[in-house]
């Protein structure tokens, strides 16, 4: 596949004022009735299809987690792949981020970047920063791809750990510093921080220069729209990309899924850029 | 599958004196010539299929690391599967730990928590502590299951994050603490800590009590096999899965590598017997 950098294609999204990520989160159950027959595969991606139909215009960037495939074993792993190989096709400049939250050791490493950038065929991932950049060296030695490291979560529980004192700052600023200082030598880095904490994500802002931030929480997980843009934007009035899944893709049970879905984003779309010309 | 509760699958291979974790995980180019045709998927399950023939008598656990299946795409997951099936039915008194290095927020969880458990079919998985037990608790709360939570790993990085002083002490030992002291409440949990680091893995272990540890890094990593097994064990002179995958599985080019990987498997296992009972 001969696509751009996630950078470039993101850029580009950010010059059309696209900053709303649709999570592509499928969960068999929730799947509207108009969605008939076949595997389990088959109406996953049948699903994610009217959902990309209905969002491709709107959307900055899509963004499946790989939770909600794997839990259907192979062949929900296929939809995955399928759904990225349809994202790509309808919108070649639209990024696809693989939310799988990922990290092992280095030689390890060259497994995950192997199913994540070629046979998945995403153009950035997320990662934990547990094991440090020389582990990550095989994710961020992948110049064209994202490298996304979560430092402040959008989970309740996230303070156990992120919220540690290190030197008179909590472990995630140090996270976060790190990744901005030293381990976005090749310009591929990002950073996750929860819309469920807009007091910690200004603060991220205010350290890490223009880097890209990933916010996810907003809808289901409650987080503050308007709060995740003003904080969360960069000097450029760009730099975010904020995540919606379930708010979207499970607004309506009924046969208009693909119509809600659509109108539900544009909602979203919309806030979002009114936020930003504030 | 009626399988008993990994702590109790462990604690019975313990006290056969079975330490030795075998860590499968396959590399295409490096399967000996003596696999040949069928698919990659194929190719890696007959592949395991050998190393696990050979070693399942002295084996006290497998770990395939799920990096080197999802590397395969949707055919390497099914030969996961067929991997843990077959050691299921071999020696279904071995635990299976599925190496995947799993977190995400809790409904996210969930996914991850029926792909290990529930689809490959695996008794423990690792997980990064980063989100919290919060996150967590899907793991946590299946308390049939090992839910190994990594604290030291065995890479050379390591430190970058791990070392992190918090309040005196490295972030490692606080998250060891956080997981013994309060993670740990359907006594399911274990901690991942690598042979590399026998320092840092003497202090854990003083800290944790006689909580499980996953030891890495024997092996082509470098890790020390006497001081693991030393400072790992626990009061009850177990309490240790040593893991070692290449100079097992890989011990052999040629076609006797089934041979050879015993061999390897039973030198590791006889340094081990030979230092517990030092």
């Amino acid at each position: 596949m001969a696509r751009g950098h996630f950078m470039n294609l993101l850029e580009r999204q950010w010059e059309r004022d696209a900053f709303l990520c649709v999570g592509l989160d499928p969960v068999i159950e929730q799947i509207p009735t108009g969605i008939q027959g076949g595997s389990v595969g088959e109406r996953i991606l049948a699903f994610n299809k009217v959902i990309i139909d209905a969002t491709y215009d709107i959307a900055g960037s899509y963004k499946p987690n790989s939770a909600f495939y794997e839990a259907y074993g192979d062949e929900g792993l296929r939809a995955l792949k399928e759904t990225v190989r349809y994202i790509n096709e309808k919108v070649p400049e639209t990024p696809v981020i693989l939310d799988a939250k990922r990290a092992d050791i280095g030689n390890t490493n060259n497994g995950y970047v192997q199913a994540a950038f070629d046979d998945i065929g995403a153009d950035a991932i997320t990662v934990h920063p547990y094991l440090g950049s020389e582990a990550l060296e095989p994710f961020l030695n992948r110049v064209d791809k994202g490298i996304i490291v979560l430092a402040r979560t959008s989970n309740k529980g996230a303070g156990e750990i992120q919220d540690i004192a290190v030197d008179g700052e909590p472990l995630y600023m140090r996270v976060a510093r790190r990744v901005a200082d030293h381990w976005n030598t090749h310009n591929n880095c990002a950073l996750v921080v929860g819309a469920t904490y807009p007091e910690e994500l200004k603060k991220i802002r205010e350290a890490v220069g223009d880097m890209p931030i990933l916010i996810p929480g907003v809808g289901a997980q409650g987080g503050d729209l308007e709060k995740s843009v003003l904080y969360g934007k960069n000097s450029k009035n760009q730099g975010i990309m904020i995540a919606v899944s379930r708010a979207v893709i499970f607004a309506s049970p009924g046969a208009d899924f693909g119509e809600v879905a659509r109108a539900k984003a544009q909602e979203f779309d919309s806030v979002i850029r009114r936020t930003l010309i504030q």
